[in-house]
């Protein structure tokens, strides 16, 4: 009985029922919470260090004033902060706070019902209405005024009696009540010293987790290790991958990403364009895991040493760049596993073991595994464990490699368990299925998710795609990595569009997303394809060693250079939930401008969707938003090329020519 | 250990840790069910023998197939009934089952991994690329099938038995194997007895509340019983009710509601106009319930006894009309509960009790109850009482009025108890407030809604307002009422508009609708208001009694009875999420259809909503989903004033004269 309506009511007891069946609910209703990743399943996300926005539906019976707070707490800790949540309009709050570590925290809501407030309303009306408060009406009031008596401060004390004076002196004189309510000091009084009844809190409490700001803000290169010398049909070694750093870091990128780096399969092994039959030369393929030289915590002996590896990441860091490393879940026929944990892969009824297979396409280079098999909790652990080994040589980045294959409660339980110990650990997902399922490995835990991107050329494909990620609920859970191509794709407009088009792609990646990666060979626009209308590359570096000349004349290298260097310059270009698309009328003219909170730095992007042609077109973009009239001239500056121009008012001319630079990255300048 | 992909997880299961950390999640993903109000916090509503619908997200990682079914059962019973989903698109899946009792029913879903039918799949994409199956392969297969020996009916096991051994015969041949698993019989067989595995619950079971078709559909008339005579300040009594009935059957209506029945409080007793001093003569509004003569529980003395109200109910129910009462929680200074319970309601700090006031207005003829007093499970067992004493005495529909001043805990344990008892027992939610509220009070309970029609006037207020109640969540559980006028509110458009007026708005609630209702006084066209911009009666009913003429010349009585009549006989008006608007250019021209499933009833609605002018306009139908094609003619046929029309294709022209009818209900017949 005490806690209806008395103090606070907590959760748990809001569903009970008493004997006589009378259900103890919330006194004030919260709902329609958002972020709730399905109702608090899973966690949201956001950075460390930005706002973090709250909203819910606040509400009660009757004409009480009702206030909320948004309370929130490190998951570790135990005390709750609070912050005020605002009205928006038609009971909806909002609030904010700022996480600023990089841990997982928690977060609910609390609403109460404000006596005093709700008293000062009334009164407030009845005074305009010029009506006398009764004496009963002005005793309520005074009693609620002192009610503040012991919360008030040493130095609030003294303004508070005079108040409480001057009302009982009023005798419920209008003018007087209304002079008093009116009285900023009062008004700040009732601010500063909330009196509460009937605190409710709402029944769940979700969870966030706070990444670094590399999460949302990366460039990807991609490459293989054994592919960075000059020696035909040799491996490189990750001694000579250090000598390539200073080239990629000259071209801005600060995460490179290795395919698998373990010793590889020789049984069933595949030759050149994934033949077959792999002759003694054939390197195989980095994903056919494992040999008797070792499996998922070894260095391919060509490769190096563990220590030499080491030196990589070490030296990669020194230039400002971290190393991400490929997590594939599956077996060569050599690998260890398959002697010590037979049982933890698939068998046939006629006891063979199974290998992969997408029919009817045959992998027999590699098994799966047997997630659900009866030695699962030491299976899950060991997998772990590889996580846990390459932390401690310094990898803070997973790239997983088709993650919707493996059971999704077996990502939920590694992130979170990773992350609990080691929070700047990221993961991305490297996952290109069904949209639900990609949703959901995001939920699930992974910090960042490859995406349709690469399939994406319309602007109608593109701007519907971009506002289902960044007007969504997605946008609270799905961090879009954009890749422009990856060893497994080569998209058409790539291999029919030249360098314009490998140009106007990598400025969408780039500045369409946050997070953007390209796999080497796409500064120097190879585009030959494995045959017509396949989308793999010809002579695929997954089952060959490539030589290339890394200065080759053609290449886009300060192309992208300088489109890195501008993303990193304008912070308007390091968060993805930003974009706003801007109309433009013809069909290959894409525009969409990204700005900070504060209109500091506003980026305006126009890009020429068609390699082939030049388009013009007018460009309508929002200025009142930029804080802008239609009257005033403003600059923008194309920082790809400098050149300058003088817009007024939102609609102005654009002319793209592919042939020299496919977009304009405008910075707008008042 | 053991339940992970063994057999059916059971959802307490799903979310358990073990010892090492590893969390038993669902194998299966079952994810943005719906309808789920609130999380599963608040029950869906349907009318018994509608179909029920019910859709999921359902996947799971990798390539199995998997399939769902949807469970449901009678809450008060143990046993679930099954009946499978179909995959729509995307993982989208849907499923529906027809409850048939007006009782509370639970439903929930079910997904698992089918093997066979996933080898299947495998096999036809091997064999179609013309791939011998390989021996494991093969035994794979026959191990599925062979697993439906047990389940198989008698009559199903030749069949079965000859396919397992053509499949073992065919060596794993491809055309053989194709053969087999396309075979109608043998599609049959896997349809018939699913093999499952790792089958999932949802986590939630939820709550579907099944009503009678009253509360979807049904045409209400309000009328004092005090007003019902031919003498001046003589109040009516039951028994003349009763001579009433005829009349308000003529007209079509089958609920009769009436405002509060029970003895008017003297203390501060309310006169003509709402002034605050009341004559000897004037009776008092209904709603300052409880004399010395008794409360809630009784009747008022001039209207009869206690078996007068029953004689009069049963003399409706006989005219297959229904009698809904007020239920309004407050009490007059001289109500019984005021001297028994005075801990029930508000005390100012003086000791006196508060009464009602909205303020500035003042309302002191009604004391507020407090609900949370320290006496509040007697207070609402007492309350419950109320409802439980006029169920006995036949009432099924209760009028709730204002339920958004009280709270809504109260209501949701209310309705819940009593419908438990009684599932006919209809509630209806007098709430005019924040829609936010408005909708919480449908979610916590109440059948149907009183709504924002009354003051939505022009086509694009009445299209969005119906697109939020017919085509958002609302429509699971938020049943609206549309009331033309009420004893509170004469709209502006009836004071202005004149006959056209009233016969267009009853037209609108009528049609737009399922539930509509009127307060008496609408068919003679009654309009005065209290003064300039108030939507208060001049000489309101609420406090005086009035005495009409039943016939007076110029009441709208038979085109009330026309549209009842139309509304009666075609099925497609008995529901209201089947509108559909259709495009006209007049912003004075609604036109919107309603068909029945199969569509063997078609009405379209034409309504011009300027009572002053004449309008004609084309509009267009969305013929296609009537099954008809563009160069089709079809008649509609005006049920109003029985004129036809021979129309053609999606566009055709109409007029509408205010000084004629305002509107057409057409019956579109191929």
């Amino acid at each position: 009985m005490e806690e209806l309506g008395k103090g606070i009511i907590e959760p748990e007891k809001q569903m009970k029922q008493d004997e006589s069946g009378i259900r103890r609910v919330a006194a004030i209703v919260i709902e329609k919470v958002y972020p709730e990743i399905n109702g608090g399943t899973f966690a949201a996300k956001c950075i460390a260090g930005d706002k973090f926005f709250v909203w819910a539906d606040i509400f009660k019976d009757g004409h009480n004033i009702i206030r909320g707070s948004l309370r929130y707490r490190r998951k570790k800790s135990t005390a709750w902060k609070e912050t005020p949540m605002r009205l928006l309009e038609n009971d909806r709050w909002e609030g904010f706070f700022i996480p600023k570590e990089n841990v997982r925290y928690l977060y609910t809501i609390e609403a109460w019902i404000d006596p005093l407030r709700s008293w000062i309303q009334d009164a407030k009306k009845k005074c305009l209405a010029n009506l006398k408060l009764e004496d009963a009406d002005l005793l309520e009031g005074l009693k609620w005024v002192k009610a503040l008596e012991p919360k008030v401060k040493k130095r609030d004390k003294e303004s508070l009696k005079k108040y409480f004076q001057q009302m009982e002196l009023s005798q419920g004189a209008p003018e007087e009540i209304l002079r008093i309510v009116e009285e900023p000091v009062f008004q700040k009084l009732v601010e500063s010293y909330p009196v509460k009844q009937e605190t409710t809190r709402y029944h769940r409490t979700l969870e966030l987790i706070v990444d670094r700001k590399r999460a949302e803000f990366s460039a990807w290169y991609e490459f293989f290790p054994r592919s960075q010398g000059k020696r035909k049909q040799v491996s490189s070694t990750f001694k000579q991958c250090i000598q390539r750093l200073p080239d990629i870091k000259k071209m801005g990128f600060n995460v490179i990403y290795l395919p698998p780096i373990h010793p590889i399969g020789t049984t069933n092994r595949k030759g050149p364009n994934n033949t077959l039959t792999a002759d003694k030369r054939s390197p195989g393929s980095p994903w056919a895991i494992g040999s008797f030289e070792g499996g998922h915590k070894s260095v391919h002996p060509d490769l190096g040493a563990i220590e030499d590896f080491e030196n990589f990441v070490q030296a990669a860091n020194d230039y400002g760049i971290e190393v991400a490393i490929d997590f594939a879940i599956q077996c060569s026929p050599d690998h260890p596993y398959v002697k010590q944990h037979p049982d933890w892969f698939y068998h046939l009824p006629d006891g063979s073991m199974r290998y992969a297979e997408n029919p009817p396409k045959k992998y027999e280079d590699i098994y799966p595994i047997d997630f659900h098999c009866k030695d699962e909790i030491a299976l899950w652990k060991e997998l772990r464990s590889i996580i846990l080994f390459w932390i401690e040589k310094g990898v803070k980045i997973f790239r997983v490699d088709n993650p919707h294959t493996k059971p999704l409660p077996f990502w939920e339980w590694l992130i979170d368990n990773v992350q609990t110990k080691f929070p700047e650990v990221l993961f991305l997902s490297e996952a290109f299925t069904r949209p639900k399922v990609m949703r959901y490995l995001a939920k699930a835990g992974f910090t960042q998710s490859y995406t349709y991107f690469t399939w994406r050329n319309s602007k109608w494909e593109l701007q519907t795609y971009l506002e289902e990620l960044t007007q969504s609920e997605m946008k609270e859970y799905f961090r879009p990595n954009f890749w422009a191509n990856t060893p497994d794709i080569l998209p058409r407009i790539l291999q029919v569009g030249g360098k314009p088009a490998f140009k106007m792609r990598y400025v969408l990646a780039a500045t369409l997303a946050s997070n953007c990666g390209i796999y080497s060979g796409y500064e120097f626009c190879e585009n030959v394809p494995l045959r017509e209308n396949s989308e793999e590359y010809l002579n695929s570096e997954k089952y060959e060693i490539k030589v290339r000349d890394w200065n080759a004349p053609g290449n886009i290298k300060d192309f992208i250079a300088r489109v890195n260097r501008i993303r990193s310059q304008n912070p308007a270009l390091h968060h993805f939930k930003n974009i706003r698309f801007c109309h433009s009328h013809n069909d290959n003219i894409l525009c969409y401008a990204k700005k900070t909170e504060d209109n500091s730095n506003i980026i305006v992007v126009v890009v020429n969707l068609d390699p082939f042609r030049v388009h013009e077109d007018t460009v309508s973009l929002p200025i009142w938003d930029f804080g802008l009239e239609h009257w005033q001239t403003y600059q923008v500056r194309d920082l790809l090329t400098g050149e300058k121009y003088y817009w007024k008012g939102s609609s102005n001319y654009v002319r793209l020519d592919p042939r020299n630079e496919p977009a304009h990255i405008f910075e707008l300048r008042k």
